[in-house]
């Protein structure tokens, strides 16, 4: 049983979305898409779970290495990036070279980066293991990896040649981590698709006891969802920003935890509802739609809420790659299904949402 | 006096090289291609001599940091470009801010790699210093740094907004690296326009003495063959490897010297020699197009020979990116103006070419 999304690309270009309930371990599954050479970058727990059926469908590749990186945001590093380029000059790989990408975010994306600058530009797959990862880096590009000051200040657009997206590959997923994917999942429903919201609302049950066929519905409808918002906006110029609903309060609030407190998806559990208070002050969404986010937050068993200074938080959004010459750039709802970006959010007013969330 | 060559990309955009004798240091000249930010990326020995004029060209923008980096190939790294990127972080440059990249080949290709990487891209203007980055790196959009395994081994493609070609900045260049520059001028001459190789035969003293006049024309014609080679083959699949005529040579004699040795002019020099020596031996090219090369080489002060391994050169060679699925690409002569790239060269011959130019 497999499905497919095709995500098309402002060039013409295009790559599929392979979706099914076990689907890794098929021998002819990645060979359209790699060559004589490839590089798997993975961690350590994904190798030990699901490897050998990586390997089998990489049976039609000759050469085929692994460098396992460690597991986490800490690892989303220029070192790490530079020990993969390091791996893929040891073992002479070509510029023909795949770099499969097999593991959750951070996986992906310093995979990713790596993909992007080996030799000025390498194939890439993404076989993402984690529910975050299936519905938020599988479509876009993007890759990058951490700084100091910063989450994803470093990085480049790289599209991948196909994405595997085996839901079976949940089945081992830490109980918090696949929760913390359930706030990405949400997101599609808040900014885009009032009808979807409704489903998750009535299937947040099932999709918690992680049964296949609602997964694939949740995992196709948000990566539908990310491809059309995406589709004639690569680079982020415009539209692409809605995307990062939540996103910008998120990524402060993983910038002053120090990025090993709080899982990626739980930052945006909680960065949502702030958004939504913030909606809510400048007059632009209801009590209602605010409740309904919240309440779904909570039966997804993420948090909502989070003890964080606002002065620091204000001063890490300062930081945010939304600053557009001085002034911070939030998405806040106007109503389930609709979302807006603004620059004109007062500071003040951020910082009452801020301190609303905590 | 200010002339422009277009640079047209394949999808349709295009920047300007704006070329003349004396550009830099009037007030309006990057206002249309930098905002209110804009880091300064260059290195001691040409701050000291121009980084006042620089400054007066950016008169209109609010904030210029500046950064200096090391001089020369061994301080092309991860490292400096992870320098770069601090810089861009500690001084809160949004993604409206350009990149100014004011300096030599090594300076612009790492400081081109931070603007394609940082925040997945900001804006890029290079202001060449040297004769070799005014025609080498000024068009093609490659950014790159090395790795102790080879040269260019990580990077990414990033157009500039603009190229600022001012020949009264190669005044104070160093004699050997003037010369070192000459030998992409001349491989300009030898892959595409036999009359311009008769031009650079008798205009070669002139040269030398660092004319303006004939300098802006050697630099403009070298532009102009470059952007039309690039202009339908923006990501290096087919006819773009022409410009690496005499480089996979070159590039394994700055491997084996460990790149401290031996400026990129001079390997690409000794290159050319090679690359010539092996089209006689195939039977493509003339002992009479071999002569003319290696007698502009030698007039423009240029080594034709350098103590090498043919060993250690061949595997150099094999770790080169011009290697796709184990065969070595080489870019040989049909006669002056005209070249092929072949993987037909049997390992032997190219031995004996490497032989022949030592």
């Amino acid at each position: 049983m497999s499905q497919q999304v095709e995500v098309a690309l402002p060039d013409g270009r295009a790559y599929p979305i392979l979706l099914g309930d076990g689907l890794l371990g098929s021998p002819a599954l990645l060979e359209p898409f790699a060559g004589t050479q490839a590089l798997v970058v993975t961690n350590t727990a994904v190798a030990r779970l699901h490897l050998g059926k990586l390997r089998a469908s990489l049976s039609s590749t000759e050469q085929v290495d692994v460098v396992e990186i460690g597991d986490g945001e800490p690892f989303k590093t220029l070192d790490t990036y530079a020990a993969i380029l390091d791996e893929l000059i040891a073992k002479r790989h070509n510029r023909t070279t795949t770099v499969v990408a097999f593991g959750g975010g951070v996986v992906g994306d310093v995979a990713g980066f790596a993909a992007a600058t080996y030799q000025r530009g390498v194939g890439l797959v993404q076989i993402p293991t984690t529910l975050l990862a299936l519905v938020d880096s599988s479509v876009g590009g993007k890759t990058a990896v951490n700084h100091a000051s910063g989450k994803n200040l470093i990085g480049a657009f790289h599209q991948p040649r196909a994405v595997i997206a085996d839901v079976a590959l949940l089945a081992t997923l830490p109980e918090r981590e696949f929760r913390a994917g359930l706030a990405e999942v949400i997101k599609y429903g808040v900014i885009a698709d009032a009808a979807f919201l409704a489903w998750l609302e009535s299937h947040i049950e099932v999709l918690l006891e992680r049964k296949p066929l609602p997964l694939v519905h949740a995992v196709r409808r948000s990566c539908e969802i990310k491809a059309e918002v995406v589709a004639d906006d690569e680079r982020e110029q415009g539209r692409r920003a809605i995307l990062n609903f939540g996103h910008t309060f998120g990524h402060a609030i993983e910038a002053v935890t120090g990025y090993d407190q709080v899982l990626h998806g739980e930052a945006v559990a909680v960065g949502m509802i702030m958004a939504m208070d913030l909606s809510q002050r400048l007059g632009r969404s209801t009590t209602d739609a605010a409740d309904r986010v919240r309440r779904l937050v909570e039966r997804a068993g993420l948090p909502t809420a989070m003890t964080v200074d606002p002065a620091a938080m204000l001063d890490a959004m300062g930081m945010d790659k939304k600053v557009v010459d001085g002034r911070i750039r939030l998405v806040v709802c106007d109503g389930i299904g609709q979302v807006t970006v603004t620059s004109d959010a007062p500071p003040e007013t951020i910082r009452a949402a801020i301190a609303g969330g905590r």
